[in-house]
């Protein structure tokens, strides 16, 4: 059995778990789902498990092989191996979130292979145990992850919210491929316990929230804009308020945050939103997007 | 008559005000005073000001002008005109603290102009109502600058720290000497006013404050180098967290930070500060200085 997930960007950001082994997060998050993601083939096999990534074996002790066979092994019927073919679209961790979709079309493929029949739902709570923000990646379109409040994370969920907006897009401005200097989950770990500046993320969170389900429903497109560059850059700053300092920026980051700033003044309605790791994602409507190809022709740049 | 006053460069952060008119700030703070800073020259002069700045006569209505001649109505006696030539060794308004050592040695000048004979406590009270950082440049070597309690700020003065450490030196190194896109006043008022991350600062300021004493007392080199690189990222963080955002950083500040960071995983202990400016203060001890000037061989590194 094969199935698809989209990569799913945050407009407003996951970041801080209550509990590190279900993951379970402090606040709720949004998320945009692009029009890529990871591709999951799954089949049963003797004796042992066997993973590929992109189309290569991984070594039995490999970090990625072991995520997934520990993922795997909370699910699957007892004595059973399984193939595990995994096909990302984008870069594997440099912060474009290929674990979301990864562990997300992995669950859709043992919903098929061992035939559960569950409910989006019920595989958004499964898909979350793997990865976090996978649980977002069950959906397409625009996807709020409840955070819950129970202990065993069972109403601990995303849901695809009611909004019709085909106009709205996220592009990918890539300056790096290269696998992050600390991953998100020893990220998150080091900030909520070292950086003063976390105490004010739930309320971030919170506002921020309530003003981008609203902007979204009113198709306000600027202000969406200015609230996802605001949640983000909260994140990246709450991290470089930990010790050590956590700082994913490069100079191309920061030079293509203030590209992206001068462009607004010239009237271009371009904003940028970024994960843990250097990239930035830009967020643009359909119209505009001729008009980026042009004004920044770089070969890194993947618009939708 | 002539007076000179040293650039300051703050190990703990002042930013944040309690009171706009007096300077009057929210949190203490803690410097230390560079080899290099302003001279000012000041004489009487007949039916109105001049002001020169670097040799060149500034306008009556340039702001450079009126921020002066404000200061100077509070103090001087009526009906006095005044001739005040300042020359900065460093560039203005680039994030280089050329208004602390401004208005210190204003003061100072002033101080004997018109033969107050103050003590440098009090006239650490007069140069902070010019720029509130300014009290901090009356001393050199480590200083700290009490913030007081009382709403006339008669109790919010800068003294010098007792600490003998003639090894510890602070270097330049610049990347833009171009004036700042939202000056160091307004960014502060629209951190305080916008940026949720700002609640955490005043513990923040007292954590890292109680650290870096005992680390000055102590000659511990690499703790004073963490906490300042801490002190300083967490108010760049705050202020990216304001809206709209204040982010002083260009791509060369980044890059820099990285290879300061790069510097120091190959035992090379050299640590940086940064104020409302892309530049970067870096701090090392005297031995270190042959090794920096080999390994940062840029036009624009100013080591002391």
């Amino acid at each position: 059995v094969s199935a698809f997930a989209p990569t799913n960007i945050a407009l407003i950001k996951y970041w801080g778990k209550r509990n590190q082994e279900l993951n379970l997060p402090i606040t709720n998050s949004l998320s945009f789902a692009l029009p890529v993601g990871t591709t999951t083939s799954l089949s049963s096999h003797q004796d042992h498990d066997v993973v590929t990534l992109n189309g290569t074996l991984q070594g039995h002790d490999s970090a990625f092989t072991k995520r997934l066979v520990n993922f795997v092994n909370k699910f699957r019927p007892h004595n059973s191996f399984l193939k595990i073919d995994t096909v990302n679209q984008i870069p594997t961790a440099a912060g474009l979130a290929s674990s979301a979709s990864g562990f997300a079309a992995l669950t859709l493929a043992m919903n098929e292979l061992f035939n559960w029949k569950r409910s989006p739902h019920e595989l958004s709570i499964i898909a979350r145990q793997g990865s976090g923000s996978a649980c977002r990646s069950l959906f397409s379109g625009f996807v709020e992850w409840h955070k819950g409040s129970q202990d065993n994370g069972e109403d601990s969920f995303a849901e695809p919210l009611n909004i019709l907006w085909p106009e709205f897009k996220m592009g990918l401005w890539i300056f790096s491929e290269k696998e992050k200097p600390i991953d998100s989950r020893k990220a998150m770990q080091q900030t909520v316990a070292t950086s003063p500046l976390f105490s004010a993320w739930p309320e971030i969170v919170a506002s921020d929230l309530a003003k981008m389900r609203q902007a979204l429903i009113e198709h306000n497109f600027s202000q969406v804009g200015e609230i996802a560059e605001h949640n983000a850059l909260s994140m990246h700053a709450m991290m470089m308020g930990a010790t050590p300092p956590i700082l994913y920026w490069l100079k191309e980051s920061v030079e293509a945050m203030h590209q992206v700033w001068r462009l607004r003044k010239t009237g271009v309605e371009v904003y940028f939103t970024m994960d843990a790791g250097p990239n930035l994602k830009l967020i643009y409507l359909e119209e505009t997007k001729p008009l980026l190809q042009r004004l920044l022709p770089h070969a890194n740049l993947i618009l939708f």
